[in-house]
């Protein structure tokens, strides 16, 4: 079978998650990995796999098919942009860029090369948010979306410094699920307050928000988010329309149930992304190697990544000045 | 509307239950009740309401069509034979009594006297056992039963003592309700301890079985009891066939669902029959005043009431011996 | 037992819920029952109550201590005003009235003359949400609140064109859910639409709604509305805070639940508000009473109907102006 | 790391589930395959792997440090005997034969070497079992054990011929777990019957049993099965005491939910063993690796793999002479 040479790009925590998934794919060689310091264990553990520092190395290497982005969002268009001029094909992590103008130029940059380029919101690869896709005919027309989206809990104030924010860095998932699977949003209205550590009104970010979606088909929908749960990750999606409703509730640690003399008790949620989707970041690969060896359409595309960081920049200017923000969807 | 006059025979728990039900139902006047000490209270909670000592007096008074026997289970037989005989109708608690010669007697006075006669099985007409016996045959040919039936604790020693053991007393219920889901029992193969309660060994009585019965249908079924299940009333059932399988859950105190730090909790099932099988303890005697002033067919009729004390006769026997024994249905 | 008086005044559906809690609650006696047209089984069903079409009839009955109004909604501030001029005490149904302006004089008209006014928001008398209310430090600083209200199916279209709008004759509930769960309302934003029923637009109204409400204590909340789920009446509640979350679900029509070839299948939710909120039109007019006897303050007093119309008259503001509307709790 | 060279007996169905997980294993090199027939494609698809026809030839290869015995039962004593004398180490799927005698030749063998010998009943180390397994003491004493075992479907006649029966084939993994958990079996009382397909009696097999066992610390126990559930595998344990009660339910193919206006609908158990315990068929290998590289002790031994045979043979004698079967566990 042919397989996909492929590049990571920064080799941080998402980056091994990744690394994990390729080495163990019938799909994928893993050719180079590149950061800045390599890790003292990294010969031992992946002797056949060279590790380079310069980002320039990777794309000069014709051994390279394609590039894996995890670096910090700020890097996102313009490796985008090299990747593709050289002829790469490229998969990046959320989001795209911070901003827009230097995404669009990533953007014409592949539309030209006309690489392979695929936008890493796993969510949509998870079993069941594809059962709900796959299924959503069964709903009729649709009148209702309801995304529930809670993180565990609060991450570091330096994460929150230059994460871009809650919309940018955590509902963004949320935004691509809405537009996944009702299609484009009109226009989008944000309630938002830090609720959980009020000190990060410092960076004018927020933990807590409900935002409301209206679709272009009609449809109005709802994000709930916030950055604390103290019981868990909180992942759920509900679906309402002229013919029914359809729903996904949490995964649970374990299907093990308690009855006691104080209750009944159920395990928690699974703690966090990496525990919940975890077989999503591996489908989400197989996907984007089909894509480049069998042409198979690419399911989240760069225009989708793009759509994502337009909503979230909606969403940002919605919660400032208070008002409905509509989007151009041209 | 024509209404059942009634008297109720001994005013404990149990009488004290259908009093209430009694008084607000449509169907019935309670013109009598019947017990050894009046309680202090009775004459102004329920003025035009007789109080005798004297059974006699009760089936002496013609303007009482029906009596209502909550009386220990000894003085069942005689009884039911009396009302029979002088021509009221007779609703009467399980067990129908301890000594199967005494209640053919009572069987042949009612036979002979022609009256309506229901026994007290009141699961029958919960709404949850109605709707897997009105939906059997969605699972097509029947295969396996299985009946959960726990107590919340231990009842009191002196109760056990006199109680005729677990299987007359509180396996009988599970005993009608296996027929009344799937048919006539053929034979019975009884494991039991005292695993709760070691003490009532000095009676004869367990506190822990799991029994399995065949059918004359040629299904097999289980029942497990316990008469402690910390965690309250557990009362669940399942019937499974060629076609699926149907199965009640239990009923939780309330539906409020905690996530928190330390888990998900659930509440508890409904502590104990009083609160579990409340409606069921009116719609069974809404059934008996049909069954007089329309003469719809009585659905747990006295042979019902006859075959669980034989089921639970034949249960104690191969406790005893240790092996199947095999029902003599004729 | 001392007991309330009461007349009903109107007969219709809702009436005829409340007369028979009324005639089976120890705490009251139906004295009265005011209507413009007389059933004509009425005198067969209740001999010993009297029917009047006229209003002042029954302010004019010494008899008579408290009226419960279930009129159509315009009546409501007149009829308030008069019984408590009449020294009446007052059950109101919802909404209080239609113009804030008529139902303050009637306020004013209460206040004065000392009577006790309740009014009807059955929904806190459930046990499941009052085992929320109950229940609520146990999420800790109260950080979301979310309701989904669906009914079961379009009225028909005359019903509409009198309902007052979604708002005034629906999520009106909910807003008084809200107020109960997490306290004062601070601002409100509505994104609503007609979706099951577009023809529903000539009267100005919606069947499809998601609303932001933002309350005093900091908290951010969101309701659902449509006016069809298929699948039956949906009425559910998660109170989201630092600790945790408590949530209710759907009551079924029944536990059971069928494992076949084709899947798994539970029972629809109950279907309408007089089958899910059935006990807790009884235990509304229980607390009523006792307010009356004993002087036990009112759960849901006419400030609480006040303050709910004011919300829904801010929603149907919001939803006209597209924008956020900020309530004066003065 | 150090590896465990292993060979692979037998090429079928449950031999390719393991060669996929012993090849993407950290822990396993495999060095040959044995089987009468070499699949065409085998040499592609592992070219570094040799294929060899004789057993003998597995046993004189050196490199091989242990051998994984998939064949048909009656060949597994032989074949571990000989494995044993060859200083290899034994992995053997369930049973571990037919014959007892046999069996404990085998068993003989293996004590002598010294080899790490595990049987595969791969239930032990699923999420589920493990969970609860870890968390019984959560119930107090031990007082009810019960499994439901019920399979998909009834397999081809030809293989029930060959099968051993219900006992052997099927419900011996639920023995291995009644042990597992509650530890040695002292009773067995076995109510069987072909009900899903009668023709199998020609062979003395059953496919419905309800299956009663004592434990030696006093517990009861009952396992329900059927070779046909038609909504899926059915795979459920429930361990009941003095202090509560701990359950596991059926794995849901997803956990989306639709509601319409035939209600509501779940999701069926995954369909088999494949789908059900697929994670479990890779943990049990990496435990028997471990035991192997670091001494750590077998979780699922030859002695266990004896007992569940012996208790399945005490069961096939129960059903044939219809009383409780006594095992002596000496």
């Amino acid at each position: 079978m042919k397989k996909v040479n492929i590049a990571i790009i920064s080799y941080g925590r998402i980056g091994r998650v990744h690394m994990k998934n390729l080495v163990a794919s019938p799909y994928y060689n893993v050719v180079m990995v590149c950061d800045i310091v390599k890790p003292d264990d990294f010969e031992t553990e992946y002797p056949e796999i060279s590790f380079v520092s310069e980002y320039a190395e990777v794309l000069a290497n014709p051994d390279v098919d394609a590039v894996l982005i995890g670096t910090p969002t700020s890097l996102h268009p313009m490796q985008i942009k090299a990747a593709a001029e050289a002829g790469k094909h490229v998969f990046c992590e959320k989001p795209l860029g911070s901003s827009m103008k230097e995404i669009l130029k990533a953007y014409e940059a592949v539309r030209k090369s006309g690489v392979i380029m695929q936008t890493g919101f796993n969510r949509r690869f998870d079993d069941d948010f594809l059962a709900i896709k796959s299924r959503i005919s069964e709903i009729g027309e649709p009148h209702i979306l309801k995304i529930t989206s809670r993180d565990p809990g609060m991450p570091p104030i330096e994460y929150v410094e230059k994460s871009g924010g809650l919309f940018m860095d955590m509902t963004i998932h949320d935004f691509d699920m809405a537009r996944y699977m009702f299609g484009e949003v009109k226009s989008i209205f944000v309630q938002a307050a830090a609720l959980v550590e009020p000190a990060i009104t410092t960076y004018g970010d927020v933990d807590t928000a409900i935002i409301i979606l209206t679709f272009e088909n009609g449809a109005i929908g709802v994000i709930d988010n916030s950055r604390q749960a103290v019981y868990g990750y909180d992942q759920r999606i509900e679906v309402f329309g002229s013919k029914g409703m359809l729903q996904n509730d949490n995964h649970l640690e374990s299907n093990t149930v308690l009855s006691s003399k104080a209750g009944v008790f159920s395990e928690k949620p699974q703690h966090f992304f990496l525990e919940r989707y975890l077989k999503s970041y591996d489908t989400e690969l197989t996907y984007f190697a089909k894509s480049i060896l069998d042409e198979s359409p690419v399911v989240c595309t760069m225009e989708d990544g793009i759509m994502a960081v337009k909503i979230a920049q909606a969403a940002q200017k919605s919660y400032q000045i208070g008002s409905t923000v509509v989007l151009s969807n041209s």
